[in-house]
């Protein structure tokens, strides 16, 4: 049995997710836009969890609209206007390629990965139309002040509205890391547009949504039949959606107990490795950060050689996020907050979630110090 | 228990499919782009399923982009150039939506749905990029000869070589609905680009592909991680994809017994129909139409009033496609070959498929004539 600390870049299915979708495999199979009463159950059983989905974030049904995943639903944000955008230096590739089909400006941040909203506000032009920050970070797990940034935006559109500048500013947030460990209401967050992923918390892979504010006008980027309002086409995924829903729910109801639960393991489990290796470097928020999240860097070694080593002992860790892992490239965010190429080369991304538990990151501990003084001892470090 | 001749609509997920597809949900649920050795399976695994499906178009699977559904498919396909595009005027709607984003020509079909290969050819221009026609109508069950407009296209692209015309001239075809009951070998089809849909062959929603071939420069429409080539990111959804290769490889080795199965059930169905109500209309060609499907029209009827009738009965159909289904708008497809007002309006769809046993379709026969012949009555036709 692997001890998997690579919850960031994937989780299993739940069980009572697994159970909640079952039925519309076969059973309930109906289009939803069909006319006839088992259809037509359908189509209530997937309004009544986008409802479900919608309580979870304070948000009306009609607000959500569902895709296939994070990534889609980033690119319809960023599909909702034209003119300059705002990102922070260490947003995930989804949202930094998105915004390279726009004039955009990279906010540095913090070593500790943290975005000034100040830096957000000397960043805005009158033609920004959209700040996209990421709730937290998925490498780092650095969580971002984002009803600060709300707030500056509030005046931003106040002092628009003063001098007859009718661009709107939105503030978008990929949320996929945050879900389960934070507050998603977007009243207190303070967001236009949300984006959820349904993979990162037990739920099915690409199903996700971006949820929109009526005064955001979305362009649809797939268009045919109609559906989520005309804003994303397709039949609609209903065994997915329905997990998410069950996924979601679940993640938010158990999430201040599971906080501490991942915080607390994840505390010791750095406690034993900063004991170990006093040198070694732990990135991110130490105060804001995801409390399944450890991003730790061995100077001089060569994380792959760890992450492979560690494999081989039944530890089943990242180097980076996983986007970026089979391709060989330093991860941006480690550049960005300003990790020297042979520190961040020595990092390691270990992120808890459901199935960590004491006897895991105990025995996590153990092997990783065997493994990291091993590679020290081969390289001489 | 139902009996359900809505299968053009949607399709319960086969046992095998669901089978192969449950290790993913949660043993095996890796990020593909992980890379620990269980990740790495999966990815390989994951590539083994587009191999799969790869070798029943007859394709190299480096050539298959997965999409989220036939529509996202068809989105992608027409975003492949800019200029003029050609469409059959009874295309689903998710071709009219991507074809109303270009300057298009609709070219007009015949009374039984047929494209005359001619009037493509009439309607080309030289700026001209793109074809796409349906393999079989969703509604009608029409076949398209494919392969003669492919030959068309030939001629014109040599021409176009000759006087320096460096437009290039795509064949894309929705197959979605002729999965199952049609080849879909791409070069005996002739297309450069191929729309599939997992859904109608009793694969997963929201899972689908378009081949398209390397002369093809596609442009991503949603960009991130850089997944399937850069064409389309996102976590690869493997259970989904692994389903589809099941579902599509077991569709084609059984297609050709199966379409002799329900085209007989088919015409006994419509036999039954027409010897009780010789003023009934059958639609589509007669020669060319996919084996289990059946529209006819009772002129005068209501269609609606028939589909509520005859599900009280317990026999689920369709008024017409099931995405125009509840909007209460008349097919564009029955408009198109010809139908008057009164004979489109009393339009049933009748679709078998793999659960369509004769004992079904004798049932449905007495139903159908019963509940035809109560509405006619009370109509006083």
């Amino acid at each position: 049995m692997n001890i998997y600390l690579d919850y960031a870049a994937a989780t299993p299915l739940d069980d009572n997710v697994l159970a909640a979708m079952q039925p519309y495999f076969a059973a309930s199979f109906y289009n939803p836009s069909s006319p006839y009463a088992p259809a037509v159950t359908v189509r209530r059983e997937y309004e009544a969890a986008k409802a479900q989905i919608a309580a979870v974030i304070g948000v009306r049904p009609g607000e959500l609209i569902m895709t296939a995943g994070a990534t889609e639903s980033i690119n319809l944000a960023f599909g909702a206007g034209s003119g300059h955008v705002i990102i922070a230096d260490i947003e995930h590739q989804s949202v930094l390629a998105a915004a390279s089909r726009h004039e955009h400006t990279r906010v540095a941040v913090s070593p500790n990965g943290g975005v000034n909203p100040d830096d957000i506000k000397k960043a805005i032009r009158p033609d920004t139309w959209l700040i996209s920050i990421g709730l937290a970070n998925n490498e780092i797990g650095t969580i971002q002040p984002l009803s600060r940034i709300a707030e500056i935006i509030k005046q931003v559109r106040a002092e628009r509205i003063a001098e007859g500048n009718t661009t709107p500013l939105y503030l978008h947030s990929d949320a996929s890391q945050g879900a389960g460990q934070l507050d998603l209401h977007v009243t207190r967050l303070g967001v236009d547009m949300l984006t959820l992923n349904a993979a990162k918390v037990y739920g099915p892979k690409q199903v996700g949504l971006l949820y929109a504010a009526r005064s955001v006008k979305l362009q649809p980027q797939i268009v045919g039949g109609g559906q989520e309002a005309g804003l994303r086409s397709g039949t609609e995924n209903v065994a997915g959606v329905i997990g998410m829903a069950v996924a979601l729910t679940q993640a938010d109801k158990g999430r201040h107990a599971e906080v501490v639960r991942l915080g607390d393991l994840r505390n010791q489990l750095q406690a034993k490795l900063l004991d170990a290796f006093p040198e070694a470097v732990i990135s991110g928020n130490q105060k804001h950060r995801l409390a399944g999240h450890l991003h730790i860097s061995f100077p001089g070694l060569d994380a792959e050689r760890l992450v492979f080593g560690l494999e081989t002992r039944g530890v089943l860790v990242a180097t980076g996020s996983a986007c970026a892992a089979n391709k060989g490239t330093r991860s941006h965010v480690l550049t960005a907050i300003g990790l020297d190429d042979a520190t961040a080369d020595g990092s390691l991304r270990l992120t808890l979630g459901k199935g960590t538990d004491q006897a895991a990151t105990d025995q996590a501990a153990v092997h990783i110090i065997e493994e990291v003084s091993r590679e020290k001892a081969r390289v001489g470090a």
